[in-house]
């Protein structure tokens, strides 16, 4: 008998792919890119992350109001402390080597619940669409405290979020069960596979975060060896998806979350099959973001296995110019959203659902060094 | 059932490839390398791209003189400036945080139609073959301009051309109606993909320009996600090429245009199916060439999002020592002539049907760096 | 006959691969990650190397303290001289010039037998389990004392041990012999292939060390051009252990040895089918360890042709924090256990048996470089 | 039908490949390298290559006297002058910006017959070996002079060299007739693929040498486009020579030549398939090389389009430790038949027949860069 070799699948990030234009274009103004939470249709595929450099009240109130949708971390320095600016200044402020003990430090403050309303509240009362974001062991505390304040949309948050999590401690949480007594829609992840995708959809969710260590270089990955690159994570969970609509009829979105650089990745995500993406380092970068031009990734890190630092982003303008321009700069951070129509439109897809059948080739972003690189960086 | 994955396909770029010599070898000089638009024959399968900073009226008349075609873009700086010397000197002079928003600005004065005749008459008056650039939008105001003038080839390009083209704001371009009502020899593109490809031959143009976003780098790919290594580009639609031959007993010749930086490039996309290349920033390089030792990409820059910039390309000799030598360099940037037709000699390829045939590997441009690196760079 | 040419096999490294998370996820303080040797268990799958910067009597004793096993070096400095602290101290403070000579000359110097039986007491003496390493050569003089002195585990090592060497001048070491001679367990390596390691397995050693030049630029890889990366070499041999099993109905665990360079190389390994890890490098860096913030390889360079030289590593923590954390970094290098038992935890792995069948993807450390890099290192 | 698009097949170079241990091990100084040319043996499978800056009379009877063998390069300054040192002299101290120009002058003066005869008989005079090198398009001119003055073997060598050459201006050289005109030895090349060099076998010659282009950097890469990575072609070329002994009953052998960087290497080239190798740069840093240090490739440049500049090597040591070491270096530069003999040991190879059945992989020389990168670098 041959030896049996445990098999391993190649998987491909944003900078290993490139998407082919299609036999036939159409003009970017005539794309439809809205997307779909059940009853809740934003026109931009596009959330801000759950991060407390990236969503406060202010920002998910403008968030809303250009079209998207941004999601509120119940678990940070939002809900922890009254003036969450005095600590996010802190936090700008503290040194390279003071900042993850103080990272730690701030994030082990308790949540307090009256915050959790007022945050809502502010947010609703300004008339933008409200989701907030909390960790599966806190949901059971939480989630009820975060409807009753009246959030539109529940995201149920971790590293890593399975349909059954196994604990000595807590029961693990049962989201067809949290769905009945929550009767909002839930988006649920991070996951990064068809099998693990496809499970947290049969439990009735509404949406699911695709991406976990999708880096060579994310913590994750370095610190547990984890990930998955996240083309190959919205490839196979966008199967799992399409696999759970002919199953049963109902068409779960999947938000690919993390990685994204510039415009390209957003138009690559989509192409893979996405159908939105959640960003944070790019609208991190914008002047109205809480982080102040910095942003940090975890919003309570491990006090014994911290992943994650705080990184200067610098603020390079506005929230509308970020995705919608316009812009004098060439580099693909400024206007995503003139990005993804223009992509779409040379893949001659009027609707996302065609955009995920744009053809997509692996095209490394290795080249040798040669004196017109920086040329050709800029010719095409 | 097995899970319905989005397959990807492998595409490779110059620096991926190298050709394998053949069982016989000839010598360079009994070669043919002979390039054919329909009536027209250029004894270098060269052409300038219709870039300002590559082509203007001089340096179209002197690549025609060598044996190449130069193709003058008609919605450049040469067609909307009287005096197109001085913008071009303020272009060069530009620094580096004005030139974005300076060529955003130059290219948003109308174009004259006067000039366009102008222009043409010059090329022509000198005895040469005139090509002439002009956008799909564009086509129908201009194309009737440019051949009344007397071009004698007209070039129709964007960064992603297809045969149909849909927009609500006009009746996209019908190249069939085109070629009707303009009797001279059509070249379009720019196309990636054999059904593109082979789409636009059957519209029943003359030649066909191939290349979007070919490096990982470039803008195109960098904004928009959108591209192909030109390599794998050409090898498809020199696909197209033969099964349009096949099926029309039309033989339209491809293009490779652009992501060139030195002789072996060019080898490599004759080997790989082109009829010819078309190359802008090595070119921009030589004495004669109207960007004083600078190039810029886009001939009209997205006014909401641009993609390329200026770069300083310098000047390394005379368009005639650049494309025949002699020369004392030894890094593939001069004499691309000569490295031609020696890398067919070694192929044994008499003519270019034959050098299209030539074995080639995936032999990847990485290596460790090592102490006799810069060695052995210089010995084979 | 179409031509036979030579097949190569494509091997995989450490920062080539990722692990995919699991349908189900666990809480980390339910995994179990005890590793047996035979009738020794240890409650952490972590083995210090037999190298003298890593491990002498008072790193021994801390690490069976810890739950796991350090490896004396019957051929280094603690059988070489009385009072290896001189030794040491005289290696770490020599200039890079001198370095390589030194250690030829100190390793020069004789073993002394009684040294052998004073070392194995000192460990035993206070209550540690101990375990030796001698190379092939030596075994037949140097196990027999170990064994006398108490040892109670035995690693015969070299850069390629197999099951069968043929020499001139000595007859070769036959492993069987050798068990029935000295009654306790043997581990054996190191070998990288499934039949080297499946044919070490059927003499009856009771364990197998797997790591052969693991990296490019390993003196190994690059002096004789041998080696095989980690993660292959690892699947390899597991297989073999598992046919083996199959086969005697014996479990003889395989350990991974070498290249390892933070916490996510060791969650790798052990998902690769490793049932525990040697360390060098990433333990050396304790405190305690006897190379005092340096590293060098061979306990015994080779005269005419040394691989292998000191490097200087810094001392980043206590063992115990390198080990189980607590910590403030976010890079990798502390808290491994912490990093395992995270790892097992989102695979849904109860036991190392489970960890073994984690997925994996091929996932290579390459991306281009942007500006976005660092931020995206830290934020996942 | 299906599009029929232009394959491309994967090659390997030797930064791309590992050779993985046998099942048995056999001590190094029980191994045979002997390497035979017809009636010649030699005790080590190492040529120096025909270069200038490696092979005079003297260094060419010391190679012979180590066991190796050296090719004189018939037409470089050694028989273009009668003063060599001078012009050697010359071009190791011309400047950066006078040093290609300077060979193109150097390399234009005439080739003296009376110095052919001279040098051949200094090697010969010393007892030495004497093998001689010059380019298809001398060959008639030049090899009744070599043969006459007594040169043992002759090597036909041009950058691609096949068994029949076109050309208007002379009738290509006929291997089968010259052999029978010149009743010696004959080694042709270079080529690259199976075709190719089973061709060359067939005209009746007694040697190939293998390598055209085999680094990205290379110039004829760079320049022209052309080459196979070494480990692929010397592959292919060992299974044309394979081939070639199952149809004729004769066994000639092939020399793996250049692209060499360290013992690692040619071990591999080994384990591929070669007899022998072919070493330029390695040897050109022997204190007793012609070149003092310098390295440069051709030996008449071209002079419209040269390739290959010179580089300053450094003097490592004589070539006897460069052979035979001993040494303290381990970066691989020192002791290569050491290394060779030590690899052939780990792979259980008495023979070179035998280490050509080595298993290799394919396990490539990328890395992301860490802390441990050094580290790791030097261990194993």
């Amino acid at each position: 008998m041959a030896p049996q070799f445990k098999q391993l699948r190649r998987a491909y990030g944003f900078d290993e792919v490139a998407i082919v234009p299609g036999e036939v274009t159409i003009n970017p103004d005539q794309t439809n890119i809205d997307f779909k939470i059940e009853n809740f249709t934003f026109t931009i595929p596009v959330i801000a992350s759950a991060m407390d450099a990236v969503t406060d009240v202010n920002s998910a109130i403008l968030m809303s109001k250009l079209g998207g949708l941004a999601v509120l971390h119940l678990e940070g320095v939002q809900t922890r402390y009254e003036k969450p600016e005095e600590i996010l200044s802190e936090i700008t402020q503290a040194s390279e080597a003071e900042i993850t003990p103080l990272l730690q430090k701030v994030y082990s403050q308790p949540i307090k619940d009256n915050l959790v309303g007022e945050r809502i509240g502010a947010i609703k009362k300004a008339g933008a669409v409200c989701a907030v974001s909390i960790t599966p062991a806190n949901t059971k505390h939480l989630a009820p405290i975060a409807a009753e304040a009246g959030t539109d949309i529940l995201v149920v948050q971790s590293t890593v979020t399975t349909a059954r999590h196994i604990s000595k401690s807590y029961r693990g949480l049962i989201f067809s069960e949290l769905r009945k007594s929550i009767p909002i829609p839930i988006i649920a992840g991070n996951c990064v596979s068809y099998s693990a995708c496809l499970e947290l959809m049969r439990t009735g969710i509404s949406g699911v975060l695709v991406g976990v260590g999708p880096g060579a270089a994310c913590t994750t990955r370095e610190v547990l060896g984890v990930g998955v690159p996240q083309i190959t994570a919205t490839i196979d969970c966008a199967a799992a998806r399409d696999e759970y609509q002919r199953e049963s009829g109902r068409y779960v979105p999947i938000i690919t979350d993390g990685g994204f650089r510039k415009g390209g990745d957003l138009c690559k995500a989509l192409a893979a099959g996405a159908d939105a993406v959640m960003l944070g380092s790019i609208l991190a970068q914008a002047k109205e973001a809480p982080g102040l031009g910095h942003h940090w990734g975890m919003s309570h890190p491990h006090p014994a296995l911290p992943r994650g630092t705080r990184i200067k982003v610098g603020i390079t303008g506005s929230l509308e110019q970020i995705l919608f321009g316009p812009t004098s700069v060439t580099d693909g951070s400024q206007n995503l959203i003139g990005a993804v129509r223009t992509a779409m439109g040379v893949c001659g897809a009027f609707t996302m659902p065609e955009m995920h059948q744009a053809e997509m080739v692996v095209a490394p972003a290795i080249t040798s060094e040669g004196k017109f690189w920086q040329l050709s960086k800029s010719l095409h």
